[in-house]
């Protein structure tokens, strides 16, 4: 469609993920870059920069990030990218029986009629070509997530681990502000984030005129920022792998403060059971939670938290 | 957009309205049903029923309902219905000189890709050939309203009347059973309709295999109710017209009691002053208000209620 709002600065932040985890070693981390680079291009994204380590290789595109391990790939992209071209390309490209599993996610979109392909398309499209299970976490009149996930056989590498999806809507404050490029508050936006990420190598992006994206890596863990600050439309996303449910409600808590968000979603997943989320029982209530089961066992949380206070809006000009 | 939702009892219950008020009358309760038929075919619907007064006739659709009055027409449409359709025809057939005002307005869908154009693309049309203001009450990301509203010049008629609509989202219990055909529990609802509309003349219709639809007239006033009740994506609309805010309130009341949904949103309009209800505040929340004036000089104010209650979900396959 080719629609545009009367509000220019309007960007669609929540995002969609993929991410594939191969039976054995690829040797990802030996394709050049020109290989990414292509990827990405055909969800309509680029690479910006990279970091890596000894095991990851984390890139920063202009729509959201790609981590790449030997055995794994993880492509998270917003805006009105298309990333099922992407999980297209990579099924064909190394075929279902190198893989362990294939995962996909997409968010519920402010504006999901601007988006290319609809959630259910996407989740239709793999459903034919995987023969994989789709469900949706969240009522559909309320915030909710798509996911597809498609078990395959078990992987050689590592035994599963926790990962941590927090996603932020209405945020407001002077940290809010921060990732506005002309405020140049670039020292602000990293010494908070030095805080809930110690240790780790990072790499940012302030896009002008507004917009912030954050890579991060320590050993084999990775975490990913991606803000759009602009408009009553906001939305920052986070996601880290390889933390406790209490280091989960930690990094939770200091996002949740740092920016004052009208409502937030989290989702943990945990290889062992089912682990809730139990945090700001005073500001913000839990309003809908879902459990489930991936059909390669991971138990997944989704809880979705609005703040208690009522919102008083103007009608938006549209 | 082709889609189909493996829940093959998705009805998309959140409707568009359409309201044209001429600037004096065009004598429209002589026109034969032919053309109110050619009309609503216009938007994909059908006309199944209808009972008049002196003063309006009410047409009960197949897709939701239809009002006319000699120097206004009202018509309601629901599923993947075109409204737009049938309002550029009413444009198009009285001109717009002929006319005081027009609204339209689309509530958030549950599905909004499955429709047929996206409320932006309505809003669009509109503006570009009427020059009036399109706006949205309540946040993207929550419940919201659209509405288009163009003013040309006073009518000859009466001066301007209250308005309440009342919108329920995830509906339960005994009530909301009863609109399931098989059920066979007509005079369950008609009994507690003839409580909330006293003295109206009424039409209903008993949807197989589920689904129902009220018309009500009374005098000059209205009422309108429409149910979707299948699937957790269910949903009650109501209308009704000429009525105080403390009235409204009592209908609120009884028709929430009746059917415990997880969230419901409220418009009220007037011609005073913006007057807020105030109901349920020990079970349901206010969590967004707006409040807005109409070009013509109604006072509207959309407040959204939620169920303090966390809702526990299953993950839903599709």
């Amino acid at each position: 469609m080719s629609l545009k709002v009367v509000d220019e600065h309007f960007f669609e932040g929540p995002e969609k993920k993929l991410e594939i985890v191969f039976k054995s070693s690829m040797g990802l981390l030996s394709y050049d870059r020109a290989f990414w680079e292509e990827l990405v291009s055909l969800a309509s994204a680029q690479i910006l920069s990279s970091i890596e380590s000894e095991n990851c290789q984390a890139y920063l595109l202009s729509e959201s990030s790609l981590f790449v391990w030997d055995d794994r790939i993880m492509l998270i992209t917003c805006g009105t990218t298309e990333l099922i071209k992407a999980a297209d390309f990579l099924i064909s490209k190394f075929g279902k029986s190198s893989m362990s599993e294939i995962f996909f996610e997409r968010k519920n979109e402010y504006q999901p009629t601007l988006q290319k392909s609809s959630a259910l398309d996407d989740m239709k499209s793999l459903a034919a070509n995987l023969d994989g299970e789709c469900v949706r976490y969240g009522r559909q009149d309320d915030h909710h997530v798509y996911v597809f996930d498609k078990f395959f056989n078990e992987s050689d590498s590592e035994s599963k681990i926790k990962t941590l999806e927090l996603l932020m809507y209405g945020l407001k404050g002077e940290f809010n502000d921060a990732f506005y490029f002309k405020n140049n508050k670039e020292e602000l936006v990293l010494k908070n984030l030095r805080e809930v990420f110690p240790g780790f190598k990072m790499d940012t992006f302030f896009f002008e005129p507004e917009g912030f994206s954050f890579n991060a890596i320590k050993d084999k863990q990775y975490a990913t920022i991606h803000v759009t600050p602009q408009g009553s439309e906001n939305y920052l996303s986070l996601e880290v792998d390889r933390v406790s449910r209490e280091e989960g409600e930690r990094i939770v808590e200091k996002m949740v403060s740092l920016l004052r968000p009208v409502s937030f979603d989290t989702m943990f997943f945990s290889p062992d059971d089912h682990e809730e989320l139990n945090i700001f029982e005073n500001t913000y209530l839990p309003k809908q939670i879902c459990k489930s089961e991936t059909a390669s066992g991971y138990k997944v949380v989704y809880k979705h938290f609005y703040n208690q206070e009522m919102v008083r809006l103007e009608p938006v000009k549209i």
